[in-house]
């Protein structure tokens, strides 16, 4: 069982018991009624050291920033503003208290950047390592709360932000590599205390123009998948428009990586994934200055269920290459 | 620092940042308003490998029953009944898929008993061994939370069940003591597939008799300290009336331990510690008949802030021993 296949058969499970429940397991978070046209939106991510994170580079108050914003990204790419969490801290016995102080430093200041705060949790030892899961609750209108489903053929596809940068940041800090280029502060930057679209997200879901919309963390390819599969569609992506592959080029040059790889495949990017019908291009670009935030459109939702990547090579036809489900997962090529 | 002092420097910096919350930090639950007299409690419980559970000995369907039941044990002791769980399913990349589907089903047969559901988590890979955390969110009215601040000097101290039964499991679970005295398997079945008190807990509440209560989870010792510190108040018990001292004596002279450590300190009891004014006794012994559960008075709420247990010694006067937070701690005697 790849991670894929893991998630399908705990959806399989967990019917659904309580008619409060308007969306359960498959989506950014859960979605529970709260009387009066509101939902909560609930959602989970665990950080795990070697997986997740490299004490040997990463800041703790960094860390901490990051735990709260992965989560803080989910529940804005429904929409959603985020309110209470809850922390489950692993910790092997052998922590450092300034270590610690300096993680729950960078988790305050997180939670008070997006207005939520710390309401509860659990401190386990862990001998394998530290870990951390975060529980974080948040609220929306609930005609706002935009799904991973409703994705709709002719959308154009959107993406806030530059790809492919967070993936840059940690193969260079992997390998050593401190100063360098300009750019490579920010790909580190990226990876080391990424920034949930707190803004952007409410404000696309408030506009009512955005038809689906999910945060990416496995990655392009991963995650478009994820909306073309629930939305019954397919997908086209136009190579050239998408955003980070000049500034990545001299990185990848260097580390000898196809920099569409880090973009499609990478995964970290926790910027938004949309899709919206295009004569509503330019009004998407007025609400994204506004937030202060670039988005590029980056292809356009197609029938069938498959996602191809157009790319032009000079003096040669266009190339058609399927992709989909490239992205990072725990358990690929496992063998049962 | 030590678990308690983590969690004190993590509760300081948890500050309320909106009026919903009624309870963050510092309880079996945090407690959030929901409109017309009803709250939402939100509990974390995570369970790790080697410390928590051995898979050795540990059925995986009761170990997904664990980490239901000790969730539920949370907002129960509260006066709340389950409605929603998120998991995050931490997973070596060698797990076995049979083992997996096998957790899983015992997960959805606990959610199906407490009349819970599962809406949501996170699936990643976990390099040191499996771990589950698991966020539960009850519900209550407002009116019947039972918190763990509220106990009055005078009142009688009360536990529902035997306890130490848990720790003698384990004991004997981890030296793989198997057959013998027919009591064992009851043992082994409290650690490995506790039930939560999901009757009596919201019959209690509900009864509005009782001033404070929690789950016993660290241990009698600890889980007291916390009542006490909280309601400002000190505590004696009568050690002739802890429940459980005969029925874990063989198995405790088997192990040359005293059953008085296992009751005091073993935790995981999973039972329900609360506190009520004397003239309720009998209303209180109502209440757990009717709902099929044995209840125990075990010592009485005194003034100050100290927890004495009192032996009485064959031809001796009785002795005053003072205990307080010698249960489970993940990270006592560290050095910094």
């Amino acid at each position: 069982m790849n991670e894929r296949q893991i998630i399908k058969t705990i959806a399989a499970l967990g019917a659904s018991c309580d008619d409060r429940v308007l969306k359960g397991i498959g989506d950014d978070c859960a979605v529970i009624k709260n009387g009066e046209g509101r939902v909560w939106l609930l959602t989970m991510d665990t950080l795990i050291e070697s997986v997740h994170f490299d004490c040997g580079f990463h800041p703790p108050e960094l860390l901490g920033r990051k735990a709260v914003s992965v989560n803080v990204s989910d529940v804005c790419a429904m929409g959603g503003r985020a309110l209470f969490a809850l922390l489950s801290l692993g910790l092997p016995r052998s922590f450092s208290s300034d270590w610690l102080l300096a993680f729950l430093r960078g988790m305050r200041e997180a939670c008070a950047d997006y207005g939520c705060c710390l309401i509860g949790g659990d401190t386990v030892a862990s001998p394998g390592g530290s870990n951390f899961s975060l529980t974080l609750i948040g609220e929306a209108e609930q005609g706002q709360v935009v799904y991973r489903s409703t994705a709709f053929v002719g959308d154009t596809i959107w993406v806030s932000g530059q790809l492919g940068f967070a993936a840059a940041g940690l193969a260079l800090l992997s390998k050593g590599i401190g100063a360098g280029e300009k750019n490579f502060e920010s790909f580190r930057n990226k990876h080391l205390n990424p920034r949930a679209q707190s803004q952007l997200g409410p404000a696309l879901a408030a506009s009512g123009l955005v038809h689906a919309m999910m945060d990416l963390s496995d990655g392009l390819s991963t995650d478009l998948a994820h909306i073309c599969e629930q939305s019954l569609v397919g997908a086209e992506l136009l190579a050239d428009s998408l955003p980070g592959q000049d500034t990545l080029a001299f990185a990848a040059d260097l580390l000898a990586v196809d920099p569409l790889d880090w973009i499609l495949n990478g995964g970290e990017d926790y910027e938004l994934l949309f899709t919206a019908a295009p004569e509503h291009d330019n009004a998407l670009l007025h609400i994204a200055k506004q937030c202060g935030q670039d988005i590029f459109p980056i292809g356009q939702i197609v029938p069938g269920g498959e996602i191809n990547l157009i790319r032009n090579l000079a003096g040669k036809k266009p190339q058609r290459q399927c992709i989909g489900n490239q992205g990072f997962d725990h358990f690929r090529n496992r063998s049962a």
